[in-house]
């Protein structure tokens, strides 16, 4: 259970991690204006332990969705929010409200890896399981946040036995991640996917579903 | 065909659109800080013709996927740009580099309206079917931009005939969009869901899928 404490919201000023731009130009003869972000693409993994016959995701507290549920509760935070200061919040969530379920995960930020490197670091890490680069299916990829980022998230696929464990995973601490494994068996994994009391992302939801179309007749052949 | 000209990268002050924020909190005892953006949730539609044959959707040029493209193109444009000035983007991509394939979709922020007839609403207005508030489906919810935004995206089927058609769709030119409705005959739905030469949201591919293990099944039998 995630404690969450001593909460206040405060301006974002030169954000390292938010790049903000404006784009200007002109649509089929018309002027226009655009404000978007960019932000890294990324990768993320479907895992499935052949061993235990589930799925391996992971969970963790997500501020900006906490945050989301904050302002349907509490509004006023947002309104009254000037530019210079910090206000605390007292009216606390739980901090349930901003845990979600997704699909191990990473940004793609390390021009000399590839995105198949890149994925096998992040399922070591998250995940603790040692999967070979060649063993990596693609799956398909998609453009997140269109209107917003419009960044390219990569999705591939990688069966993993419990020999290939070698770690708890968890990410990495001294970057402040707290990260969560969770098993969700095979059999349960459709209730899962479509039940909206824990969050999670359309990644996760499709990848479930390709697995079922995809893989599972596979494995009952065997 | 787009014609995209004219176009110059500036920087984004007091944007209306992008509002950051940053959180400070202490998760299990580790002080921590958050930026995030507020965005407003969505709903987003899978339309399916049953006339036709043919899924309904929508594609449009997105100046966020647009300048992801470029970045990789041509760095320097992000690296080198300075607070205050605009700068004219010279190398210009074609526009088919920024269009993506979507559902139909909009925004949540008219709070006396529900979601399904917000739903509704978009339906009307970029695609041009009237469908009653009572025969959508939702099919499930989730986050998107967990990092970022994290804002509640819903899922909503609505079936639909010709006979519904009441005008060409193409969204609101008054507010700038430019939408264009195109339709995909179901027995090569899935087949553009995984073709990656068209850049498209996650949510697209994971209806068309949905629509084959759930609808797909009862159109046959009838």
């Amino acid at each position: 259970m995630e404690s969450i404490e001593e909460l206040a919201l405060g301006p974002c000023i030169a954000s390292q991690y938010l790049r903000p731009f404006r784009l200007r130009y002109r649509q089929n003869g018309v002027s226009k204006l655009w404000d978007f972000m960019r932000a890294h693409d990324s990768v993320s993994i479907l895992i499935f332990n052949i061993s235990q016959q589930c799925f391996v995701v992971v969970k963790q507290f997500r501020p900006a969705v906490y945050m989301c549920e904050m302002e349907e509760q509490c509004p006023q935070y947002f309104e009254n929010k000037t530019e210079e200061s910090w206000c605390p919040l007292s009216d606390v969530l739980p901090a349930s409200k901003g845990i979600t379920y997704e699909l191990c995960a990473g940004i793609v930020d390390q021009p000399e890896l590839s995105l198949e490197e890149i994925a096998c670091k992040e399922v070591l890490e998250e995940c603790g399981y040692e999967v070979p680069v060649t063993s990596l299916k693609r799956i398909t990829s998609s453009r997140s946040g269109v209107g917003l980022t419009g960044s390219k998230q990569t999705l591939f696929y990688a069966q993993v036995t419990d020999d290939m464990k070698s770690s708890e995973g968890g990410g990495q601490p001294e970057e402040g991640e707290m990260i969560e494994v969770v098993e969700i068996p095979l059999q349960d994994s459709m209730k899962f996917a479509y039940d909206e009391t824990f969050p999670k992302t359309m990644g996760l939801i499709f990848s479930f579903m390709w697995f079922q179309s995809n893989i599972a007749p596979k494995l009952q052949e065997k």
